[in-house]
């Protein structure tokens, strides 16, 4: 249980950092930063719960807002010293996304489910926070950059926790082995430009114009 | 309950390959496309089970995940064959709306709802799925497509099967007619280009510009 | 209960206004306006159930729905008659917002959370079924626009409830005060440019253009 509470507090912090570098690119005020952090750190969480029929966690804990609250703050009023928020912004969520999607995939086999959905937990828990946050920011969502790997780091990751898990190891290290698949992928995705075989579309079609 | 799994499987498919097309127009790797499919196909069955709070259809039978997983790939390495990859978009969805609808009007007589909240999960069940994959994908809303039929259909299909009901017909015969209705309202939209009357606007008013 | 009830109805019904406003700046159809005004009239409240693990408020009285759908017909015929739709949307939105507040302050004491879920609770309510309504629309969320009180008047408001609330105030007094302080700071900023300074930005960075 312990184990579980430190993965939602850490990945909380760290979403929240990200959720109110997304308020300073929009210029908000100081209860806008707190906001948008609190979307971007619970949305994940509260969506898996809610699926799950689990009590919703910050709910339960209330002060994993207060983490977030803290967070928005901190940031209102330090980042200006950054020297590029949208570069912060990236590695802030890949550490992030490595610690939310183990925390989704530890509920889902704490709840005792099975492993397609202990796969797709470990996916909403990782990406769904953040998703909301550039919905609600109207940036491009990361999880639809082309040439990028988002998607694919959390579904890595949740699948290696779950073969780890299948392989006998503990749930501990199992997850540990999720964090570190995830991280390693997000980071050279962004250091290095990792990336999968993105669709090759034929020259514009006559299809409506996006919006 | 062999009728609602099954209308629940039929509207997973084609709204996944609804959401793999839609993936294909932003031209995300194969994760990517598999990340839309799953969120157009369960979104909205995965609403409607959280509001009547019955455990959510994929959670209890991941299989339907399956079918979402492969429809994505299938579009992957096939949609480059299609003329009009919008137009497939829009026929393939008016499937879905109209599997769907039935599918969510099932459920809620399945539950024992009364026939407003019958119609209401019907329309949430087939828009939301959609609505989802268009906000998340940066496209104009298909709900909000000016000049077409979209929400009508579905709430004139969930009307035609609470109608049917109430009329004393099988429930399984009430479904069919409102998959009838709201594929052929939908169809004589997109086809012939059958609609409402539209709000009339005076001259764009001095009124904040829409982002 | 009563209480509870009354204004979750007059929520409803003054959201619905802003909806179908949104709605006839959409130029959808009257479809089209019963949809937009009931997903801004029930979104924040259901967001507020499901988290809650209650039944959902239009599930178990269905009449809201009724209302949501008078009010957007109404709409429908009249909006021509405005001078401004958008100014309406706004001054029937900071209306909404003073109801919708207490009516999730109300709710969430009523299941005996303590402060900070009710302080949460009451910004949920209040907010997310004009954000819902501002992201299908395509609109600037109102949450997100610069230099505007918001969130703000709905965070000052339930935090006055919940202060009445310690101070040994009846819930209905709390609730009266919350209503009136989220109004009075709305409706100061929308009239008179009321605002908090918000977050100042060096000279555009190197970053992503948000899209």
């Amino acid at each position: 249980m312990t184990l579980l509470t430190g993965l939602d507090y850490a990945s909380v912090l760290v979403f929240a950092l990200t959720g109110a570098l997304a308020a300073s690119r929009s210029q908000l005020d100081v209860v806008g930063f707190i906001f948008i952090a609190c979307l971007t750190a619970v949305g994940g969480g509260t969506l898996r719960d809610a699926i799950l029929n689990r009590e919703v966690f910050w709910v339960a804990d209330p002060v994993v807002l207060a983490v977030a609250t803290l967070a928005a703050v901190l940031v209102f009023f330090t980042a200006h010293r950054l020297e590029s928020r949208y570069r912060a912004l990236l590695w802030f969520d890949a550490f992030a996304l490595a610690v939310a999607v183990p925390a989704g995939v530890a509920v889902a086999l704490a709840e005792g489910k099975g492993w397609p959905v202990v796969l797709v937990m470990g996916m909403i828990t990782g990406c769904m926070g953040g998703l909301m946050r550039d919905v609600v920011c109207n940036e491009v969502p990361l999880v639809l950059k082309q040439g990028e790997l988002y998607v694919t780091c959390a579904f890595a990751g949740a699948l290696g926790a779950v073969g780890a898990g299948h392989a006998g190891l503990e749930t501990g290290v199992a997850l540990l082995i999720c964090a570190a698949l995830v991280f390693t992928l997000r980071a050279g995705s962004i250091a290095f430009g990792w990336r999968l075989p993105v669709y090759k579309s034929q020259p514009p079609s006559s299809g409506a114009p996006k919006r």
